[in-house]
């Protein structure tokens, strides 16, 4: 058979059993959860030792250590995964309420009901934990899923599925409703999100380039979590004392994240006071600053910022700085330069704080708190798959019930158009 | 300047028109949509001036008097587009509505509102009066709209085009809100679903082949409007009254149009006494009836029907007969050939009705009544942009609801992530 009837079999088979999981009720769907996450302990050690061997080979293939970080499936990655399993178990089932019933003139009863949406394709990178991860959440909201992580991790990908679905079988898990895509060859990405009519969604989790690449080549709908360029305004009408708060926090509680901030704005009104004592606090957390003109004209030490400093997804200690003549020249370098993803005004000013929630438009607009807070769990939707840059379907933190739709249920007494 | 810069300027351009979108209240965007209307009635001539040089090149090149008739712009149809503006002028804005809002423990209090998409693209083919009824529907839900029409039509589009953004402007309708590309290059279709970061969403109406082609060409999320071929199946337990009833209105009452039926399916306990009554009634109406062995059997009248039928969307007076041995086996057929539209059950049985409802994996499914409603109108949405045969975003009828996403707005006090 070739790669491409491989991948049309794939597709036929998790649409088999997508209709499958459509009747699962929801203890039945739990107990197979649980009975995953038990799967994975019992197989530890087989799993590090498939995972020791990606190591291996990428050490030799020259992967950096940074790779071959995220690549490490330690005990506590190896917790990390079954407790997140036994945490999606605990969630609300999403599939089955009604979102919405009305009764039209003529007596039509309309019900707008949550449902699975069929067929998910999971495509990401080195960290083989997203295998457990992605397959749990597709799962518990009934949707059957492909995988396709990346070759790095080819081993421990496999050995964290074959745990997921002979667990699961155990409990009554359909048959392929968790498939992992075991070659490594890069055509099975591009006949994957080619399969129209079969996949239904197709949700790369990687770098921008892996997003890209997805978007460009698929014909079945994307949902893509593109890079987070965030940004904190300050406003002229800002509590000092908070926005210093807000603005360590949102660079370095965790700067390697998307819902970090990459740029400050401060209003020139309050720039020479915030700017010093946010640079102290900002210098003494190792944060190398790049600020613009007027930015530099009051913290001299700064580096010179260049238009591109602008659009960068720094991920790391360094926090571009520009000073801006009004909120609305702050929500236009944010609507020019951002990435749709979160944003934040410190302010106590009314009218600043509600055209800046009006007119950024970000996934997330926040007032008087930190960027930091844009996730699944954060907002209390329990685990997210990530979090959408786009509009369409999903925006922003996507927990359960984004991985679902709804259809309508029209109930009738023999009614018909006149 | 190249087509490429050209599509990249009329993005740019739409993108600023939809931040200037956003603030506008409801009452002005109302005032523009009536102004819009009373341009048109005062361009009529124009407009019939216009289309008249389209129907004349048309003739000129050949197109099929089917075609000529739906580039026609009779004063009925001028009529319908004016009073279609006036019906959306008088629907609920749906823009600025919390569509929920929590607080969390750490008292950041989290509200989903429901916002713009932005900047939205509709591709049509020859119908000129697809132009306004997109356009206004856009607006109402304070998108920015890229319009392209089919090229046989380039005249009468213009001229539409023209009377709305000239009308609206009267009333403070933003630049560019609305734009039509007028070059009838086809490479301008590429151009424009490749605008990612200014496009955020294209509906293509029209033919599969158009549709088709957008979604392979697009790298910008599409929702698709596929074809309906929609099934009604009558079961072993059905009011046979009724199944008649339902069967001529789904086929008869309309042919033409994607919620008619295509294929009708009847329990074999059922079928030696609804088929021979049903296939009176039909043939009355002078529709061709195609049958599978056990429904000639009954009716040897029928034609003989081919798998090819089981997938046809005739939008004619022809309908697709085949006779099965449950409800199992009628939903099989339905998720099987069907398009994912709109199907539906006749029965009196709970059980019955209950699996074909919740196994049925399309838009709409109905339970005794006839498919013939699937329609924005019918549901009570007012005016509809199209059916999604999609599942993400939109599923079934789109309104003007379906036109909007949402953000979220967090309100802090200072909150920052422990």
């Amino acid at each position: 058979m070739s790669l491409h009837d491989d991948m049309v079999a794939i597709g036929q088979r998790a649409l088999a059993a997508s209709r499958e999981l459509v009747p699962l009720k929801t203890r039945k769907k739990n107990n197979i959860l649980l009975a995953m996450a038990d799967e994975l302990e019992a197989r530890r050690e087989a799993i590090q030792a498939a995972n020791a061997t990606d190591i291996e080979e990428g050490r030799n293939a020259g992967l950096s250590d940074a790779m071959l970080d995220r690549l490490l499936l330690t005990d506590a990655r190896i917790d990390g995964m079954i407790t997140g399993i036994q945490d999606v178990a605990a969630l609300k089932d999403p599939i089955g309420t009604n979102i919405s019933r009305w009764i039209r003139p003529n007596g039509l009863e309309i019900v707008k009901r949550r449902v699975p949406i069929g067929v998910i394709g999971i495509i990401y990178e080195s960290r083989p934990n997203v295998t457990a991860d992605s397959a749990v959440l597709c799962f518990k909201a009934s949707n059957a899923v492909i995988l396709r992580g990346g070759k790095e991790a080819v081993h421990s990908n496999a050995a964290i599925a074959d745990a997921l679905i002979e667990g699961g079988r155990k409990k009554g898990l359909p048959e392929n409703a968790i498939q992992l895509i075991r070659t490594t060859d890069r055509e099975a990405v591009k006949e994957l999100v080619r399969l129209e009519g079969t996949v239904d969604l197709v949700i790369p989790r990687g770098g921008e380039a892996l997003i890209r690449a997805v978007t460009e080549m698929a014909h079945v709908p994307v949902i893509k979590h593109y890079k987070g360029v965030c940004s904190l305004y300050i406003d002229e009408e800002a509590d000092i004392e908070m926005g210093l708060g807000i603005t360590v926090n949102a660079k370095c509680q965790r700067p390697g994240v998307c819902n970090a901030i990459e740029t400050l704005l401060v209003h020139e009104a309050i720039a020479a006071e915030f700017l010093p004592k946010a640079a102290e606090l900002l210098e003494e957390k190792g944060v190398e600053l790049r600020g613009d003109p007027a930015a530099r004209a009051i913290v001299p030490a700064m580096k010179e910022a260049t238009e591109q400093d602008w659009y960068e997804e720094y991920l790391d200690l360094v926090l571009a700085v520009r000073v801006v003549e009004s909120t609305e020249a702050a929500i236009a370098h944010i609507n020019t330069y951002g990435s749709r993803h979160s944003d934040a005004i410190v302010t106590e000013s009314d009218s600043a704080r509600k055209v800046f929630l009006r007119d950024v438009d970000s996934s997330t607009v926040y007032v008087n708190a930190s960027t930091r807070f844009t996730d699944g769990g954060e907002f209390g939707m329990g685990a997210e798959i990530g979090i959408s840059t786009d509009k369409l379907h999903a925006r922003g933190p996507m927990g359960l019930e984004e991985l679902t739709t709804y259809k309508y249920l029209v109930h009738g007494k023999g009614q018909i158009r006149p």
